[in-house]
């Protein structure tokens, strides 16, 4: 038998069903017309955001990342909750255009931008974290053809990383940003070209747990960007800082303690480093605001048993639910928190491996789990699909059809 | 510096280009319209299939798993190749259908089958390889009320695995087919039940490079199926050998020796056990017939020093080609093979790591390899990207456009 992560607060049973944002499991997958399909509870991403600002500093402004879950209804849902959106492509900052977010509030980070990418985001007057010398020239010529005026920032690639992070994206080599020694070089050129210099954008990892590595980086991308405006000798207008606040997937996780990380983040900022005075400041949170908002159900197909092991097959999988099956991302397979959402409160009776639909062993969805017992036709849930679910998914894998996703949203 | 996998033999240089099917990467990318892209030289499955027929037994047909590579221009293209399509879910079905395949040298494995995937198995009259006596029970029910005759064989899971193999897929506890000893009781009850018994499907296991190994899985495969049909005392029809057949991705890796795995399976089979006398077999290869075939072209959007460490950041990445990034069914990153296309044989200069685009760490195409130098405008070629690349990876993630395919078939 193999631990589950801990289930998301927000999840009741009503006659002994899971209800999802009011609404129960079977009547979900019923107005989808077929499993497996994602809910995700806009409400609990409302109490999520309206926690986060109780904790932080009110000076400092929430964007949301869109590549955690780019849905087109949440990102419409998240306009009026945030202050600014954050996208990764041309794709994104369509998407993030087109739910009504003013172009001033969206910035358009990532590695490889293509001209075209560029191109739509001069166009549209969104802010452009620069990666490199040569994307800011790509972009500077570019804007001079279009006659447009760039809103360009600078993505540092700072010289620590979020600890305890489960990706670090900064320390060291990386493909992310301008390693911090020649951004003032950096910033420089673009005054001579006669952007409109919106600041720093710094990224130091993400999905980090600890509130006191969380508030360490941040305090170092404070104080990293104190010294940058210092050579430039100019405040840049606004610092990204980026987020990296972790949910609890696994057994043993504890939830992140915002309060903490916001009781830090606010004695950085008060009093604040001269050279920033006049600086605006924002956290990108992704996956921390929709993580654990999201219920991944799908159906069971098959109950049975191998060499006196008990499996059920779902009609979902791996094509849906890449994270889930520890494929993306994780070295040791751990199981997310899981349920039958159909016997939701339950007591546990039996030990079961639930899988996929896929032929490949690779399809597993829960390992050696205690569950109440199921049966064929009986609904699973799999939580924390909120993030990093259905969009970061190979769903054309073995031609299977994709998931249905739905938003439940009673404003 | 790391190393990186063997280039696989058919790809050479014209003028400093790598050549694809007598087509150079950059002409190939030109009519494509754009990159990235994955480009299937068809001669060169042709060529492999060729092999193959040599070094295996002339009674032991060929089928294609059409999981690998479901490109439907691909697909048809297989089916004057191969003796039989072997497909897993109603998707692959209808693409092999559509490809013109007849019903019967098509069978449909997969351990979560939908009552209507079934139903339409049934309705084009297809092999269904049972993975469980409640799949067993479905089906017949489902033929009953169409008034059909099911043609169902058995996927048995075998006592052994595939030594070496990347995925087991047999051996202990599984999620696929029926456990060995409870195969004869499952065979009997479809007899009773009128239905058109086709025999067995075993697959012990895939991506081997053994060839002893993958000989020993086959004999013991057929040894298994002799005893099984002793005790049902009926011959099966056919036997589905499965595959397993693994091809070099990684530095150190040396090619299959099929003419021994032939040579190996011809001794198993003659004299043929009496229990199987008039039993016919097939293998089934998805990996080994098309992966070597495809590359997968990507250009150099940026060219980036950090930390004293080169960048390639192209236009391509995971969303593309999970594997080759080392995030789909292996624990340790290894390096794909890898060559800038548009230098193609030209004498290594620079150690560089080529990302993707995506704006995460784990979107790495190539770490730290020594190549010629390249610029940006540069194309990168991926080899082995002809399975498990466009259909396996999440394409939709981070909403950068789906990579173009082009299959070079010069009949």
């Amino acid at each position: 038998m193999k631990q589950f992560g801990p289930i998301p607060p927000g999840f009741a049973a009503r006659d002994g069903e899971l209800v999802i944002g009011g609404r129960t499991a079977s009547d979900l997958a019923h107005e989808a017309g077929d499993t497996p399909l994602f809910v995700y509870d806009f409400a609990l991403v409302k109490a999520r955001i309206a926690a986060l600002r109780a904790a932080l500093p009110a000076e400092v402004a929430l964007h949301y990342a869109v590549k955690a879950n780019p849905f087109p209804p949440l990102v419409a849902a998240m306009v009026g909750e945030v202050d600014g959106l954050d996208v990764a492509s041309g794709g994104e900052l369509a998407r993030a255009l087109q739910a009504g977010k003013a172009a001033h509030a969206i910035s358009f980070a990532g590695p490889g931008k293509r001209d075209a990418e560029l191109a739509a985001a001069l166009e549209a007057g969104v802010i452009i974290n620069l990666e490199s010398e040569g994307e800011a020239h790509r972009a500077l010529s570019i804007a001079k053809e279009m006659h447009v005026k760039p809103h360009l920032a600078v993505r540092v690639n700072p010289d620590f990383d979020l600890r305890g992070s489960g990706m670090k994206m900064g320390g060291g080599a990386k493909p992310f940003g301008v390693d911090a020694a020649r951004v003032p070089d950096l910033v420089r050129s673009l005054f001579q070209a006669g952007a409109d210099w919106r600041g720093f954008h710094i990224f130091a990892g993400s999905q980090a747990l600890d509130a006191a590595a969380v508030a360490e980086a941040l305090a170092a991308s404070v104080s990293l960007t104190a010294k940058l405006a210092t050579e430039i000798g100019e405040a840049p207008p606004h610092v990204n800082l980026g987020g990296g606040f972790g949910i609890p997937y696994f057994a043993g996780d504890a939830p992140l303690d915002v309060r903490e990380v916001g009781a830090q983040l606010s004695a950085v900022l008060a009093p604040r480093p001269e050279a920033l005075a006049a600086t605006t400041f924002s956290l990108e949170l992704g996956r921390y605001l929709v993580g654990e908002a999201g219920v991944y159900l799908t159906r069971i197909l098959d109950k049975k048993v191998s060499h006196g092991e008990t499996f059920l097959i779902t009609d979902g999988g791996l094509h849906h639910q890449l994270a889930a099956s520890g494929n993306f991302g994780t070295v040791v397979r751990r199981n997310y928190p899981v349920a039958i959402a159909s016997r939701f409160g339950a007591p546990p009776e039996d030990v079961v491996t639930i899988t996929g639909c896929l032929c490949t062993p690779l399809d597993r969805l829960a390992d050696s789990v205690h569950l109440p017992e199921a049966e064929v036709g009986d609904l699973v849930a799999l939580f924390m699909a909120g993030a990093y679910g259905a969009s970061a998914s190979p769903q054309a894998f073995l031609a299977h059809p994709p998931a249905r996703e739905i938003l439940i949203n009673h404003d």
